[in-house]
C-alpha cells in the first residue's frame, strides 16, 4: 500500500488491542506502528501474546504522546473506563485521530457518566466533540471526524436490534425488556475470581442487574430513536464460552405483525448495510454464526398469542463489539468502504 | 435396610434414568431391582454406562411387565412422551406404584397436549388420576397416592421462582416474561446436531421461542395461582454446559417493593422446604451453585426505575428438574421426610 | 451418631477445604467443628462459597492452636505447600490428628524437597513421622498414625496405575514416560493468567515440562516398588475442564503379554480395594467416568508391534487426588471400612 | 481477480469443506464456483451452515462429474475416506486438478490401507500418482503436480515436530512415543454418541489407542526420514474443545543437547517456512495460539535426568490440519507464494 494509515494501539496487552491487531493486518489501507502498554512498556508483545509470534514482534512503546505523534496519523484507545477520560484529549490536542473504546465518552451527560461509572466525567468540550460511532446508526456523522466514541458491545447488539422498531413506532418503548448473555472475553484479560476458569466453565450467571453502565448509554440511543425518554430492564449474564453475545429482546407490539413483516422492515431498514444480516422467519441466530466476524445477526419470533415481539441479535463481542466496529468507524471516518479489511467470515465451528 | 422398598426403573439408558440409579444409591429405604430398556435389553448397563463399573453392574431388562411387576413395587418412567402415555396405565393397572419423568400426564387438558406434543394424549382417567408433583406446592397431594406426574425442568424452576409472587398478586401476571437457559442434558443422550459438541461448544442459541411444550404447563400451574387464566412469554436458550437451568422472570410490580420485602416474602412462604433456599438481597445464584444437589435457589432484583422486578432461580435440571424431584416425590408419596436420601451438597466447583 | 469425630479443616476457602466439605456431609462418623482460613476468619463461609447457603453456615475461624484444639479431634490441612510445614507440627503437638494435603510430607528427603519446591523442607523428625497416605499401597500402615500426608492428584493416578507392574517386574523402570493431563481445580482458587477463563476455554497447554514437583514424589514410591532408584519422564498438561485427571503411561514390557494378562493381574492385585477399579480389555476409562467419586479407574493396551504397555488411569483430582483420599486416609487412620462416607457414584452426566 | 481459478469443493456440508469456503473468500486467485453435497444437493448451503449468510449462499451441487468438469479447474476433496478412492480418478480422468483431504491416497501400500482402514485401496495407478503434501517436506514434489493427497492432521503435527530430528539422527526412531490431543471437530460433523455435548464437555477420553489409521501415515514418512523402518506408539485423545491438536512427543536422545541446541537446529532447518514457528527455549505452544491459522509451532524440553527430548508441536487441525495445508498445496502445485490467501493471524482469545 502506497502512504498507508499509521495506526498506534493504545492498550495493546488487553484483548481489545490484541484483536486490532489481528484484524488490521487484513487492512489494505493501515499499517500498524506502535502498540503501546503503560504497564509491560519495553518488553515484546509476544511475551504476553506468544500468538503473535512472527506476525507482530514489536516491543511495546509507552503512552509517550510525542512519540506516538512523530509514528502515527490515528490512535486506538483500547483501554478501560476512566484511563480515556485523560489519554483522549491529550492524542486530540496533538493533532492525532482517535478512536477510544472506552466507555469514557459514550454518555453525553457527564452526570449520567459519574452515576454509572463511579468515575469523574471527560471535559465538556471533549464529550461533545465525541461522535457515538454506532456505525449502521450513526455512520454518516462519523465521515471526517477525529474523535469516535466506539460504542458499547452490549449497547451495539442491543441497538441494531431495537432501532427500526422503535423508530417506526412498531413497539412501545416503555415494555422494552433486554435480557443480554454475554461470553467472558468481554470482562477483560485482568485477574479476577469472577474469570477463573473454574468457577465460569460449567456454570451460568447473572451479574450486576439493573446495574449495568451499558444501561444509560442504550437508553440515551433508544431515546434518540423514538423522541422520547425511554428507559429499559437490563440483565447481563456470564455465559461459559469465550467470545459471542446475544440479546433476547422483549416488547409490546403496537399492532399485531408476523415474523415476516419484521423480518421485511428490518431488511428493508438495513439494505446495503453489510454487516447487519436479518434472519429468515422462522430461525434465530446462534452467537457461534458470527464469531470472528464483524456481523451482526437478527432474528424474530412475533407472538399472537401474547402481543409480544421476541427480537434475538447476536455479535462476536470483540469484533463488532469493539475491535471490528472500531476498524469500521475509521473506515467511515476516512471516507473509505465501511468494509475495508472486514471481510472475514464467521470461524466456524 | 429391612424390607426396602422395590424400584424399577424404566429408561435406564437415559440421562434421567441414570441420574435415578445415581442417587437412589444413597437412599436408606429404597432398593434398585429393575433397570430397564427397550433398545437394549439383555446388556449390562455398565455397556453404555461405564461409570457404573462396580456400582450397578445388572442386565438390562426388557419393558415386561409381568416380570417388573414381580420384582418392584414403584416404577420411575424415564422415558420420552409419548411412552409413558402408553406405558404407566399398564403398570398401574398391574398394582405398581408409578412415577413420570415425562410430560404425558402433565397437562389435565388432552387436547393442549395434543397441540404442543403433536401426539395423541392419554385416557382421561389416568390423566386425572395423575398427581402433578410439584413437590414444594402440591405435596401434600402427594401423599399416598399410587401416580405422579413429575414436573417439567424448565416448569420447576419457572414455577417454584413464579408462585408465590403470583398467588399473593405481587405481580401482574399478564406481564410475566421468561427467559430460560438450560445446559444441554435437558436434551437427552439422543443424537442429532443439535447436541453435537462442535456445535455446541462456544456457542449460545435460542430454541423453540414461543413453542416449547413447557409452556402449557407453566400457564397450567400459573393459572392455578392467580385463580385465572395466564399467559406467559416463554424462550428457551442452549447453554454450553452439561447440567443447569436458570431462568430469569420479568413481571410487573403491583406495588414498588424493595428486594428485602421480596426475600423476606419468599423466606417466609417457603419455610421449612429444604430445597428451596432464598438468597440475601442482592445476591443472585449461579447454576453450578446447585449442581448435583436437589436445591432450587431463587435470588431477586427490584427495579425502583422501571417498576419491575427480576426473579431468578437456577435448578440443575437432571435433579431437581428430574431425578431428584421424583425422588421428592416418593418420598411425599410413601409419607417419609421428603429430603431423604436427598441430603446430597452441591458438587463445587 | 453418638460421639462423632470432631473434624477441622484449615484452607476451607480452597477448593480442597470446600470439598471435604461436600465430602464429610455423608460421613456417620465425622462432625465438622471448625472450618478455619487464615485470609478469610470471621466472615461466613457462604460468602465465598453460597453453595453452601443452608448446609454449612458457620463463620470461619482463625488459625487459632488452642481454639481448633478444643473444638476438633483431628485436623485436614488443605493448605498451600510452605504454610504446612509450619503448621503440622503445631497441630501435632497439641495431640491432634493431623492428615496434610500439601506437598510439604510427601518427600521424605528434605533435599529433595528443596530443590523443587523451593521452600525450606519441615523438621526431620515430622518429616519421619509422616506416613504417606497412598492408600491402596500403603494402607495398613496408615492404621493409628497420628500424622499422614496424602499424595499428591498426578501420583496418585500414576502410582496406582505402575506400582503392580513395576513390583512385578513387567515393565521397565528406566523406559516409564508418564504423560499426564489435568483439568484446571488443580491449580486451585487463586487468581493468575494461568487460571483466566478466555485463557484456558478452548485450549490446550503443556506446563512446568520436566520440572514439576510431583516428579520426585512419583520416583520416591516407584523406586520403592522396584527396589532401586527410578526416574521418569513426566510432562503435565491443563485440559479445558475443571475436574479430573488422566494420565497415559509407555513402558517397555519385560515380555509380550495381552491386555487381558494386564487386566487380570491388576485384579488380582487390587482385589477388596473398592476404589480401583479395572476396566475389561479394551475399554479405557475416561475422566468424567469418575468425576464426584473416590474411585481410580485403570485400563490397558499392550502393544505387539512395539513392545510396550499403554496404561490409563483417570481419577477426580479433588476426590481421589485430594479429599477423598483424604477421608479414606482418617478411615484407615481410625481403623474403619476404608469406604465409610465415600459411597458416592460418579456424577454422570 | 483476472482469470482466478474456479475451484469446487466436493464435501461442503461438513467441516473441512466448509473451512475451505471460509479460507478460499481470502484468497486473491481463486473463486469458488461449485459447492458439492451428495447428500444436500439442490438445498443452499446456508441451510446447514447459517454462518455463510450473505457470504456464499449458493444452492448444493450434486457430484455431478460433467457438471463440476464445465465449472471449476480444481476439485477439493473434503470427503470421508472410502469416498475419494472412487471419486478421485473420474475428476483426474475428466482433466481437472484434484486435492483430497481424505486418507484415501495417503498410504503407498494398498495392503497397509486396507488393515488400517478397512476398506478396499485406490487403483495403484491412482495410488502412485498421487503426491503426499507435507508441504514444508515434501513441498517440491508438489508443483506442477495435479494430483495431490493432503496429509492427515495426526500426522501434520506429528512429522513436522519429528521429522528434522529422524532425518538427522537426533533421536533413536525406535524410541519414538506419540500422546496426540485433539479437539472434537476432527471427528466430523456426523452424529454418534462420541460428539454428543454431554459425553464430551468437562471429560477427556483416549481412544483408538494403537489402532489409529494415522499410525502407518506417520511410520511411512518417519521411515522416509530414518531411512529405515520405523514403528513408533501413537495414542489419541479427546480434549473437550473444538479445534486444536496437540502432539506431546518423546525419544531417546542420539546425545545430550540442549533446549537451545533443539531450537537452533528446527530454526535452521524450517527457515523461510512461513508456517512453522519455532518457540524459544523455556516455552511450549498450546493450541489456541494458532487457533483458525495455518501455523504449526513447536516447542522443545531437553531432559538430562533421562536423555530423553520431549517435542510439543499444535496446530489447528482445521486448518493447516485440513483445508489449510490444502490450500497451501494448492498454492504449491500452482507455483504461487505458499502463504498466499493464508495470511490469517491467529484468533484469540
Amino acid at each position: 500500500m502506497s502512504n498507508p494509515l499509521r495506526a498506534a494501539i493504545v492498550g495493546s496487552t488487553g484483548y481489545g488491542g490484541v484483536e486490532l491487531i489481528r484484524l488490521l493486518q487484513h487492512h489494505p489501507q493501515v499499517e500498524i506502528t506502535s502498540v503501546i502498554s503503560s504497564s509491560s512498556a519495553g518488553t515484546p508483545i509476544t511475551e504476553g501474546f506468544p500468538h503473535l509470534h512472527s506476525i507482530m514482534t514489536d516491543n511495546l512503546d509507552a503512552v509517550d504522546i510525542p512519540l506516538i505523534q512523530s509514528k502515527a496519523d490515528v490512535v486506538f484507545l483500547a483501554t478501560p473506563s476512566g484511563v480515556s477520560v485523560k489519554l483522549a484529549p491529550q492524542f486530540l490536542d496533538a493533532g492525532l485521530k482517535v478512536i477510544d473504546l472506552s466507555g469514557d465518552y459514550r454518555l453525553k451527560s457527564g452526570e449520567a457518566y459519574k452515576t454509572w461509572y463511579k468515575h469523574d466525567p471527560a471535559e465538556e468540550r471533549y464529550l461533545q466533540q465525541a461522535v457515538y460511532g454506532l456505525a449502521e446508526i450513526y455512520g454518516t456523522q462519523v465521515k471526517g471526524q477525529p474523535f469516535i466514541s466506539n460504542p458499547g458491545c452490549y449497547p451495539t447488539a442491543t441497538l441494531l436490534a431495537l432501532w427500526p422498531a422503535v423508530e417506526r413506532g412498531w413497539i412501545d418503548p416503555a415494555s422494552i425488556i433486554i435480557d443480554a448473555k454475554s461470553g467472558v472475553s468481554g470482562a477483560g484479560r485482568g485477574q479476577s475470581l469472577t474469570v477463573h476458569y473454574s468457577e465460569i466453565n460449567e456454570n451460568f450467571r447473572a451479574y450486576k442487574v439493573n446495574k449495568h453502565q451499558h444501561i444509560p448509554e442504550i437508553e440515551q440511543v433508544l431515546s434518540d430513536a423514538a423522541g422520547k425518554p425511554v428507559n429499559v430492564t437490563f440483565t447481563t449474564h456470564l455465559v461459559p464460552m469465550t467470545r459471542g453475545i446475544m440479546t433476547t429482546i422483549y416488547g409490546v407490539q403496537s399492532e399485531a405483525r408476523t415474523d415476516q413483516d419484521w423480518v421485511r422492515a428490518y431488511e428493508e431498514y438495513y439494505a446495503g448495510k453489510k454487516f447487519v444480516r436479518i434472519r429468515p422467519a422462522g430461525q434465530w441466530p446462534a452467537t457461534k454464526e458470527v464469531t470472528g466476524s464483524n456481523y451482526c445477526d437478527i432474528g424474530f419470533a412475533a407472538d399472537a398469542r401474547t402481543g409480544r415481539i421476541t427480537i434475538i441479535s447476536v455479535i462476536d463481542n470483540v469484533v463488532k463489539g469493539a475491535a471490528g466496529q472500531a476498524i469500521q468507524n475509521l473506515n467511515l471516518m476516512m471516507g473509505w468502504d465501511e468494509a475495508l479489511g472486514l471481510h472475514m467470515a464467521p470461524v466456524y465451528p
